[in-house]
């Protein structure tokens, strides 16, 4: 038994943090896996941090446990949780970060029983005292339910969802990644539902028309903005070979617009 | 058995991507040991890839399988391969990024039978979707000739030659390192055919005289430029507790020149 | 047994180099299990490396062996060690790196026994000809005395002391996190014993003050400046929800001042 266990935090990738987090697990569980998804979060950006979770936690096998760390509010009286969604378990703040599991049927656990944690906790470093030793005793495979109670209400986010007004559809840009490349909330489904077959529509972000709908990347001529439904099956637009988010001045939030250009057949 | 894989990509660090590939292989290979090279290849820089790899691949054991996706032509008709050079084994798009490992006697599958990969692969994400469960099966022992035809023309990039021509070598910078240290492609033998024992030579580095040529770093005071053999048994330009890549203002393709100074004894 | 062996080094992330030494490791210790503390350290700083090397090891469950390469005189004369310091092990060049860990009862081996490294030594790549294979001699449990003899003086950095003269505590900043946070080098013990209960006091750093002493972040507003016993249980000064280093304009050796404002009871 190698119990794998993810790791998502904004501590950044040049301290001590992120070894000193896995050092506590390796001790408490000897034969634990550990997975970096990534430490680069923006300092305190929950909603980003949660996108990123929901974005690879189904990758992984059944039984991963999911360090989320991202705890602004590290020290106050805000509580640390424990979720199990279907096969999965996530550790994380209850400060939203994990409102894309919180899904019904979801068990949610307080973690609060001192002799699972360290004891006392320090003011500035749950990621180490509390959250890198509970998930470790859950790779272990001690049930949640040991470790606190079960609660009910857990904080969640309001995630940015698109709507669909007298005929446009309006979303945002949740994600850029590291080619600048615009990830937008807009699903192959969502679009489908908006403008049935036949129908036609033009797209804007930030205000700007993007004129290229493509199958792939490499359809687009070098330096041409286009869209292209992607891997997560969302609307997505890029730059082939450049960057869209500088090229169209986009930002996470940036909105995204669609409307139809003539009725369906 | 822990069959070891390594993965090299232009992803980065900050978002779900690279944390998804790893969990689609071990969900597929869960014995298998993950080794990062780098997530930080410029975006689409595929002849750094090839270099990054040529470097690192020849330290791992034997059967150790390399990931490679620097992929800007995802999603097009671009063909995806494993190759066997003598006990590693490499799984890259078809698009140059393997060219060092393409040597004679290398054997090249194109990677096409679906019941290996994702199937409908997406667009925009063949790292999740064909090559890490690629890598996957080939840790786990599956030879590559099941994934799909041996074939004989692989891409190859045009990796920098030096040349001599009336007793001056050229070579260029190839790598540029944390450090600012310049490593180029004019290694010791290629130093010694050129200049026989008792030759003298001097060294310009884009056009600027490197004066020193010294054993080890310490050799030169703080800030001055020298040259030295390194590790890679190649000639490296380096400031001592400098940068020399901003000192001297090069880049990646900076030329190198060496003339001879006196005739051979 | 699978060993566990973590890194320190100065190398980044960006290229092939720490990869290298994970291949190296692993060709000669194929069970060992290693976790990167980070590759960040800036280049050549040996006291930040001696920090990190601090604060992070004494996480790690008994027998680990902390592999620590910052290396500005490589290929010189300077000698190569492993430090044994209780139930840790280290292997660094030695520049004073280990400064923290060469407490009287750490035993310091040279390392210098041709057969347990590469020979020759390459001019400018330790990590990969020495100390790498070192680490995972040391990991499959070679002692350290066979690859070298005992000896008795390491060198060792002069780590910044906090000083008390004539009421005032004076100490400095000695690492600033990702979040901009300030850490000092005052102990919550120093603090008590320079000003007993009772005794008023008042903090300034790099010569402004700072008015707010909490017991966790989130008790300050956002935007202002306080300070806190951190988990090293160290002073630390910090910006609600911004950072401190650049409000302040504070970097890694700015003073920081107590001074009384009224006697103890």
């Amino acid at each position: 038994m190698h119990p794998l266990i993810t790791l998502t935090t904004d501590f950044g990738i040049g301290g001590p943090f992120v070894g000193v987090m896995k050092g506590v697990i390796l001790s408490l569980a000897p034969s634990a896996r550990l997975v970096d998804i990534t430490h680069q979060i923006e300092p305190q950006n929950i909603a980003q941090a949660a996108w990123v979770v929901e974005a690879a936690y189904p990758w992984f096998p059944e039984k991963t446990v999911h360090l989320v760390v991202v705890d602004p509010g590290v020290g106050s009286q805000r509580r640390a949780i424990a979720v199990k969604n279907g096969t999965h378990t996530f550790v994380a703040p209850d400060n939203g970060v994990l409102t894309p599991v919180l899904q019904p049927g979801a068990r949610v656990y307080e973690l609060n029983r001192k002799k699972y944690f360290r004891d006392p906790l320090s003011a500035t470093f749950h990621g180490r005292d509390l959250f890198a030793p509970a998930a470790a005793w859950l790779a272990r495979g001690t049930p949640p339910s040991r470790m606190g109670p079960k609660i009910t209400a857990a904080v969640t986010l309001k995630m940015p969802q698109p709507r669909l007004n007298r005929g446009t559809l309006t979303g945002e840009v949740i994600y850029i990644d590291r080619f600048g490349n615009l990830i937008t909330n807009i699903s192959s489904g969502l679009l489908e539902s908006a403008f049935p077959t036949g129908a036609g529509w033009k797209i804007k972000i930030a205000a700007k028309p993007v004129r290229q709908w493509v199958s792939h990347y490499s359809q687009c001529r070098p330096g041409d903005i286009g869209c292209v439904l992607n891997s997560w099956d969302k609307l997505e637009v890029f730059c082939r070979e450049g960057n869209a988010a500088q090229k169209l001045k986009c930002r996470v939030g940036s909105p995204v617009k669609i409307t139809p250009t003539r009725s369906a057949a």
